[in-house]
């Protein structure tokens, strides 16, 4: 791991890096990639999770606008973007040995695809895995067509 | 994608699956391994967030503590092992497309291996990044040695 995380553990708050730096010493995958979590600022809920590279992450911070990087698209996903669903980035957090990201947002509607609130719809037991909720919206609205 | 997760994005709430069948089914990555998301149940506070492989996720659900994959120590990680600071499970959800872990879990002290509460004490803007939480506890206090 980089030093530079290493340092921060200890360091004082307050203490300061420029984005470039921590962006260059980051632990990004193979593919450039780190996962980002979306959580809704005020309610708390965990709302998804996908994934950014350095550019998604540079825009994200300087639009207020959150920005992912789509792996089956290849291609910057601005969430929202054709459903309308978007995300206001209201703080974004860096994790203590620079792998991920904590996305705070105001989420306008379903945050899932499948026009639910959050993607974490299964929940799971030591049996199986049961779907307890029902989208709010659905697909075809946000998205024109059916998926 | 598997068609499984096609199928339950439209499933009424009640639809189960075998565990079994969720796990094949999921989208593990090319190490075999999965995202994991850890969160306080009541407060909200997204604490951390490490990797699971499928034994991993299927004996976190049968002991009601999390346990992750060790990518750094290649073993299973029994959070709160060597620090006392352990997870219990709240409730375990898998998302929409099957590749990514929430775990609601009471935490025991601090989730960070710095002795913060969460990981995710470096706080973004355009131009820097900047640490914003002290440690509740010295980590010498929960590993019994300078790191």
């Amino acid at each position: 791991m980089s030093r530079l995380f290493d340092d921060l553990e200890t360091a004082a708050p307050g203490t300061r890096v420029a984005l470039d730096e921590l962006i260059e010493n980051a632990r990004w995958n193979a593919d450039g990639l780190m996962p980002a979590i979306a959580q809704q600022h005020d309610s708390g809920e965990v709302l998804m999770m996908a994934w950014m590279n350095a550019a998604a992450l540079r825009e994200t911070l300087q639009t207020g606008q959150v920005c992912y990087w789509s792996r089956s698209r290849q291609t910057f996903w601005r969430k929202g973007e054709t459903s309308g669903q978007r995300q206001r980035l209201v703080e974004a957090r860096l994790d203590c040995d620079g792998d991920t990201l904590l996305l705070k947002v105001e989420q306008t509607g379903p945050a899932c695809h499948t026009g639910r609130r959050d993607c974490f719809y299964i929940r799971l037991s030591e049996e199986n895995g049961e779907v307890d909720r029902e989208p709010l919206i659905a697909p075809e609205a946000l998205y024109g067509k059916p998926r």
